[in-house]
């Protein structure tokens, strides 16, 4: 692999990419990306006019959940990130822009489709980072812990989706009936996948070096979100590949045969979030203005 | 402000009162009162009843829920504070005498209105303390984290309200529409703003001693619970300047126009507790023996 | 007592038992009767089938929720126990037995009569040397801390029961109304005395030597466990001397009179777990295959 990058000449592209610092612009975007998100959550808007406390607690959830989980999963202080008094008050900035600007201008500017697919890339190049960070950070607490590693470098991916069932708890709205590891959406997944091939490399077990795999796999996630943001769809690249191994191990019905499944089952209450599509969710927002 | 002290010779004065012991007078009339609202919960006479584990939890919860939260913010042991078994003692002494005194003796003592403003004041003592030691506990840790000064103060101030929602839950009680984040009572509110007002002073933006803080904040409180106990009142001395705050910056309808929103939204579900007023809970709580 | 034990000679015998390793032999029984009992819980075959990795994580609860509860109670990091790679390796393949195994040939098989008894024995075996190994865990930590001791003692006997409403909400159920500590279960309530008993012991008080605690302690448990599971039945040996107790120390209705309370209150809905008897959630599991 890192024969085939010397030819392309890319190694050096791939060592200084992986080198190349976060903040301000990338976790800017990020910030932007993820705050725009809450927004279009049902009834935010709402909670933002009666309780700025609780919408800026949700809103720094988004920004910094990854790294309030992995901090609790390493054993240490949730609030550790928080010292970064710059990161949390850019980030403070974004939301009150986001969700107070007047005229709803910054909203209407980064949610204008081009901006927000350079955005949606921006964001992915941050999410690898935190992943490959996460596993590195899990090796060196843990030397021989592959599991942790793996779970580390999972939430430091997934984020606030891994806690949204607490999340919307915030904002007084409880939906026990789902959760993303229920029903794992697209990053959340690749989330997955990530920390699992970081920590194959962190092993040794992956003939790649690390910068290479960081430039490889933001590649895909950039790619793949920008596509999936600008047709609105939320279906996965996994799709196929997933549906016959899970068939083959556990035995689950082929997604073909999911139809019937349904016609079986057809009161499954666990679709609520994957229904509620992104134009939908959007729509919502809007109305609630 | 410390030269209109010092003319007042109340320099000394704050001085002693910020050195004095809480253990075990003030400390025992917080726990006197933490049980006290614990009974007032509809239910919890049933619980102590059928689960005297759970409603001994329950009633360590609301005496120790500040250092429970704030050992777990900073990434302590969460039962750190019970190594202290004296104090663990005492609570669960008081506990046992509100929840099973014969002839609820214990109970109409300390719920007599006298005796409760004078426990009500002495609760306040401690709070501030626990808010001042929370923020200097904090910037030990994290030096100039002031983000995170603030946070651990206001979770030693508001103690177990903001777990109210899983402390109802060891109690087989569940109400997701509402919680202390998106409708703050007096003291949470107060408990912050104080959090806010300590670490100014803690980084040296506030042109007060410590010990001036405390002895002013501790007046202020202790004036303004015992009048609101006094009154059976849920209002707050902050409403009118918060009301404007608010409007201005988040774009919240004023209090006055409040009327009209709610005849705009009838069904907000998310007023339960306010609406429950002191006297009525005491009855309930007298009801369910 | 230990003149008793060294007349039968049995000192020698409970030093050795004591010192016995638990792994791989007992620890693979303690993991296949709690991924059994997964298994008997209502919906979890269907969960399995529609997202491996909730399966997957509500089985390393049942089989690692003690370790990361203690974990979580002394601060730690609460994955520091899947460091143990074979230990998470073996507890996986039994997962991946139970649920997925062709003809449901394993769970078969571990499920029949006589070999379940074998594993609940050696189950309780294991139960009882967490207990013993919580309690002096936390002694070392906190040298007066009995509080903690019996805390840490009874979460690492009780495990995932503690956090049942968690891991349910893990596979989308949601019980509000009821959870373990409001209706222990025999297992919980036999590890909350004998980490009372273990403590004592720590502390000096009780004039017994930890390996004999260990060996009656252990020697009650399987027996107990073993007869309870033969009957089907959710009694407990402690419910006469407990609810003389409870009725002298928190006038908590005897349980004579526990049907007249029931007729007064007849909608009393934390029943709900203890009235689904072992067989009856046995047929269930079956069902949703």
């Amino acid at each position: 692999m890192d024969n085939v990058l010397a030819v392309l000449n890319l190694g050096d592209f791939a060592q200084a990419f992986s080198k190349m610092g976060m903040f301000p612009v990338f976790d800017l975007a990020y910030y932007i990306v993820s705050i725009l998100y809450l927004k279009y959550e049902p009834g935010s808007v709402e909670v933002s006019r009666r309780s700025p406390v609780a919408s800026w607690l949700c809103a720094m959830l988004y920004c910094f959940g990854s790294y309030i989980l992995a901090d609790i999963m390493l054993g240490h202080s949730p609030l550790d990130y928080f010292q970064h008094n710059s990161h949390i008050l850019l980030a403070s900035a974004v939301w009150y822009l986001i969700f107070y600007c007047p005229l709803n201008l910054f909203y209407k500017c980064v949610a204008f489709l081009p901006v927000k697919l350079v955005l949606v890339a921006l964001k992915e190049v941050v999410r690898t980072r935190k992943i490959a960070a996460g596993v590195h950070h899990a090796h060196h607490a843990y030397h021989h812990g592959f599991i942790i590693m793996v779970i580390v470098g999972y939430v430091k991916g997934s984020g606030v989706a891994l806690m949204s069932n607490f999340e919307q708890l915030l904002r007084g709205v409880w939906r026990p009936e789902t959760n993303e590891i229920l029903n794992m959406s697209f990053p959340t997944k690749a989330s997955l996948y990530g920390a699992i091939l970081f920590t194959l490399q962190e092993a040794h077990w992956l003939p790649v070096s690390k910068s290479t795999l960081i430039l490889i796999f933001t590649l895909f996630m950039a790619t793949s979100k920008v596509v999936m943001t600008a047709r609105h769809s939320h279906g996965s690249p996994f799709t196929l590949i997933e549906s016959w191994v899970c068939h083959l191990l556990f035995g689950s019905p082929l997604a073909g045969a999911e139809e019937d499944h349904h016609a079986a089952a057809p009161t499954s209450p666990l679709k609520t979030k994957e229904e509620l599509s992104d134009g939908a969710r959007k729509r919502k927002a809007k109305k609630a203005e």
